[in-house]
């Protein structure tokens, strides 16, 4: 039985466009080894990093005029997964190798894992921030060598923040905050908002970075949202006290979306992709280096704490976890993507991922 | 079955005093992993490293005011192993996580994996040299990739030192000396006396800390302790010859306790808490200084040769060794072992450990 | 079932002679440890890198007067396996180890893994070059982690030169010239010439060293040949254009031979012994050292592409790979291995060497 514990129906985050110009990039994503390129038209390919000739890494391949050619042998392949030519040889019969459905948009290449025929670009999540003159954004990529899950549980509840973050975005009032969790759609969303507060060292930053005080009480919010098959946008900020909070009006606040797509690599390890958009002083290139110095401390603070946790997991496979009112945002999402597993034949049978007989997370869902 | 190598009740040295002050120490000890901290009176309390909540390693997070928080989402643990108090949840129904029984004492941290209810402090080794200032102690910790019982063998055999470390303690007149092992009451011992020899460079060092002619001929002693569950004192020494060996007069003699605690981690890997304990000279830091390089050079020699064994064995499981009267010591320290798993309900089956039938050790042993 | 895929009943490099001179040098070959020493005669012996005492490595102990002292406890083995004397045992009842039968020639040590009643020194290959003053010689060892007959794959299509070695041997012409396979006796023998080309730049530097000029137009050959168990001897070279090519008298060419010896160290990994003869201006040290740098470069460029091919395969071990005219050296050489396991009472049943059935390598070799 496929064991898989990722859809593969769905667009994955393969890389950054800057990721694969001149030559070839390969790289594991769900599971399957694969070569990326440019073709002659500049649009990215996607195909099996296997050469079909002896099994050569393509990857370690040569792009010429948009055809990527084997460095082992010679033979040069096609977008398509099929032959083109070979010194010597006549290639109309050697086998193709599989082409995968490959987007560039939003400033992400795009990979769809699963069936070519069903790989429809309007399953693509909508991101107008990264169309927009208003926003700026940048990030960067993490290989975590834990379930790409363990990382939306940790993006879905950021009561994290005030222990694994103390110092950046942690602060106490995120635990005293009620969260509440909600499925509205394809969306699971986890909201959590502090009244009349100081802001964390990141948030100051922010507020400076928007032209507010940085010592001013604050309203802050997190608002986490989930779709499939692994993306997580986490709306945060601040606005001045009393101000409105979330929906103040924008000379009041600071906000911003942190931006994070989660493609499995293995069933124990992913691809984050993880970056901040925000629609202040886009046009400050020095705020943005601090912000993504800051994530980048930020993560790899998660990074050791998920990276051990799927240890402890792996040597204790059989034993129960707790699901709290905090753990309703991870749990929830599971579900949907136990969901879109079942919908594609598969049954995932881990206990972790039974939540359905949670009490607790019937009462804080809807 | 369970097929540990080990008898899990019974204290082993998890780590030093200095190792666990403010932050919290992970370790795995016995097969299991641990976490310690010091509680609110600055005992020292050893918990299963994983967070009831979700798995984290309670080892990365933070000991405050004697209590241990996760640094994942902020659970407190109290060293009985049942959650203190966690924001804004009730903790009252969280799952306990095993607590280990902990001691303190001889300038070490003893741990307990077994049954908590067997722990007694009076099964602890009597160690006087470490309460007295007629001593002087200090040693350090390696970590060995081999069974912790290649290592019994080790200490229980000095004929190595003659070429394992031949320009330290080694010296042609060990493999010359007859050696007698014998089985007094819970200890094996194995003994060897040389007379009328030059001392090795070791004991040269020691003769002038003790304020004798380094060159002078001496009397040199070896008589290795092993006590359950893996511990081995080597008295060590030499002194003046024809002044009575090991019985001679404090005056006449350099003498020490080479003191070796062996802790599994795994059936491939243990701790080795390594040192010496000298009554000559313990005021003078500078000998201490130099005992302690010392050691660190001869036990590293040690790690080479055992780790490279270890392998070899690995490759080979079921090739027959041989048993000679020089290998009597571990033989009979393995029988000691094997009894005490057989009491805890276990049996090894490993061919290595059943000496019965060897004619060899019966002669040697009572 | 025994299924390793290398004929046993054969001579394998082991060693240059420099690598085990005073010192003893542990190796794996053939998936045996193995212990080279020289004895008092300074013949090189080989034996089981395993002490029959205590599973100690031989290779870690001293050459003292030709014997091999183990490094533990001082047993002391001869070149014939038989333990020669230990401090303070009779060492006559103890179990001898296995000897590997060993030779020295043409600058190498050679190991017979198999039979040592089978060993016959008639067997080891002919290489005239290695003994005659009108020959330099200079070569080097790489570590591979991939099966040694994905090297003689590599070796016995040079087509690869092309697309591998752009740089440095490649050109285009490669590609272009027909090659031919053929079995005589008992080698594998592929040829390919190119006439009337420009050197590429390994070439040029050969042509300036024979005193030829470097930007001539040339005619250009490499004769590829396998014998058993795995030797692939190449003779490469160019002469002038017009002037007989291969048959061209040795004041118009330059021509050497590039020596592989590939020893199975495990199913997925090997040593990989290259080189470089040549009998023009064998006395000159600046160009031995810059073939030699050469070669560094070419072999490296190999070992990135076969480690990840060997990779590939291990992840997809049931997918059926092309055979196309330019694998036939490979694949005949495959089959002659095949028949030498067959003849050792083995039975490879990999898809990949079940060359009888395909028609194109029918056609290509006799």
């Amino acid at each position: 039985m496929d064991e898989r514990s990722w859809p593969r129906n769905a667009w994955y985050v393969a890389c950054r466009p800057a990721d694969v110009e001149d030559a070839p990039l390969g790289r594991t994503v769900c599971g399957e080894r694969v070569v990326f390129f440019r073709d002659a038209d500049r649009r990215v390919a996607a195909l099996e990093d296997f050469c079909p000739h002896r099994g050569a890494a393509l990857s370690l391949g040569r792009v010429c005029d948009g055809e990527l050619t084997c460095g082992y042998h010679g033979l040069t392949m096609g977008r398509d997964g099929r032959a083109v030519r070979m010194p010597g040889q006549r290639v109309e019969a050697f086998p193709a190798i599989r082409a995968f459905p490959v987007l560039e948009r939003y400033g992400f290449v795009w990979i769809w894992p699963g069936d070519p025929a069903l790989a429809d670009p309007a399953a693509l999540p909508h991101l107008p921030w990264a169309e927009s003159d208003d926003w700026a954004y940048d990030g960067g990529l993490f290989h975590m060598a834990c379930d790409y899950r363990l990382m939306i549980d940790n993006l879905m509840d950021l009561t994290h923040e005030t222990y694994v973050h103390a110092s950046t975005i942690g602060q106490r009032e995120i635990d005293e905050a009620p969260v509440t969790t909600e499925v509205r759609g394809h969306e699971v969303i986890t909201s959590r908002h502090m009244q009349d507060i100081l802001a964390p060292p990141f948030w100051r930053m922010g507020l400076r970075g928007a032209g507010l005080p940085e010592d001013a009480r604050v309203d802050r919010w997190q608002v986490c949202r989930f779709s499939l098959p692994s993306h997580v946008m986490i709306e945060v900020g601040v606005a001045l006290a009393g101000r409105g909070g979330y929906d103040a009006a924008p000379e009041h606040k600071a906000s911003s979306i942190v931006v994070d797509f989660m493609t499995p690599e293995t069933e124990t390890s992913h691809w984050y992709f993880w970056g901040m958009a925000r629609n202040f002083a886009p046009g400050d290139p020095d705020l943005t280096r601090q912000i993504k110095e800051g994530q980048h401390k930020i993560f790899s603070e998660d990074r050791a704490v998920l990276e051990r946790q799927q240890d402890n997991l792996r040597r204790h496979p059989d034993r129960k976890l707790l699901r709290l009112n905090i753990d309703a945002g991870g749990a929830r999402s599971r579900l949907m993507i136990e969901r879109a597993l079942r919908a594609e034949g598969l049954a995932e049978q881990r206990a972790t991922t039974r939540a359905d007989a949670d009490p607790e997370i019937a009462q804080s869902v809807e």
